[in-house]
């Protein structure tokens, strides 16, 4: 989506690009000269913001200062806080869907699916362009009680991403890795628990088990969801 | 702690309770006139506030207009907004000890008691004095990437608990009700995911079955901690 609007009341003198003003000389990333390039790196760089100070403390203003971007430029290109907000949550689940469900999907189905999507959900969780960790969980806890686009689109995603964690399950029952009496969406919801719990004692306790021990309740989980149909290592690399 | 200064420039005929100002007459609320009252029911106020706008959405300006107390008078109390939150985060960690971790240790050990703090904890979480849920699960991700004495305040009290949890497991080691080999820290990080888990699917999902989710991951995590030792019934109430 490209800027609608150029921004009201512009010296002519002054250098636009996709509806941005340039006021320095320094903002040396925004000079390729694409409106789409620059939206691009403005939500780049809104999303590590985001995940540090939360949504809330996300404003047009501070994004402006960091930048050295116009305000009035940027809040022509974003309207409005809730939605920044949206289009960062937007890109940020573009880039969950390319980090860790399409490699996912692309592994062959069954429990080694479902480890892959455990294991790029854990790389996610600890990838360096998101300082303050998985947006979403983030944005769970700051946006449950706000109703308004920026929830919708979190609930919407979050339950897509149990949908999927719920589906992958289901390519593990029909490939007889687990047990077909299986709760695909117990399993999820308890996936999500192990992930949310790995976030917690990473980020805030900084335990340096943090990451063992999600491991450790991932491969119980999946072991008790194999059930009676195999007791083999749970690597998942033993039938291909 | 009562206030330590009165509220500057306070004119002579308008009433002071505990240092505070009461700037009109329908601050019911506050005109029992102990100082320590007064502060307990700012405190109570402002921990409603910040389960559900969040802690940094607490600030000293938004509580004087809900409650018309002066925001000097407040300012007074709470010196800073990082102050009110420390003393908001400290009455939550007293509550959560009065009515979750008491409670829980009254009961008999062993299983029981594991289960006793859980239910506790259910309880809290959906309690209707905290309307957006557990003010620890909000702090954690609102603080995980801010230093300062709230993110120490949350980290110790979030230490703290998974220590009663991985010490109460100990108690059903120490009954029979457990296996000898659990481990107990692993239990009580599994025991957070599931809190976190439901925590997420009642608040921001909505799920209508995220309590009996929650209390079913618990009961297979009980089961499983159990081990080979016993294999009876999980409501616990079979011994005593």
């Amino acid at each position: 989506m490209g800027p609608r609007h150029g921004p009201p009341h512009t010296p002519p003198d002054v250098p636009e690009i996709g509806g941005l003003t340039i006021t320095n000389g320094r903002t040396i990333l925004f000079s390729v000269g694409k409106g789409e390039q620059t939206r691009e790196a403005i939500l780049v760089h809104a999303l590590r913001l985001a995940t540090k100070l939360g949504f809330e403390g996300l404003t047009i203003g501070r994004l402006a200062d960091d930048l050295e971007l116009s305000k009035s430029g940027l809040f022509a290109h974003f309207k409005s806080k809730e939605n920044l907000q949206v289009q960062v949550l937007e890109m940020a689940s573009r880039r969950f869907i390319d980090e860790v469900i399409k490699p996912a999907l692309s592994t062959p189905r069954g429990e080694r699916r479902v480890r892959a999507l455990f294991e790029r959900w854990l790389a996610w969780e600890a990838s360096p362009s998101l300082p303050g960790g998985c947006p979403f969980t983030a944005a769970s806890t700051e946006f449950d009680d706000r109703p308004g686009p920026a929830r919708d689109f979190v609930v919407k995603s979050q339950k897509d991403w149990l949908e999927t964690i719920g589906n992958t399950a289901r390519t593990a029952i029909q490939e007889g890795d687990f047990d077909p009496d299986l709760d695909c969406e117990q399993f999820a919801h308890e996936l999500q628990g192990i992930m949310l719990a790995y976030g917690h004692a990473s980020r805030l306790l900084k335990d340096p088990k943090a990451r063992a021990r999600a491991e450790r309740a991932f491969d119980t989980r999946v072991q008790s969801a194999r059930g009676a149909t195999r007791t083999t290592s749970h690597t998942g690399a033993r039938r291909r």
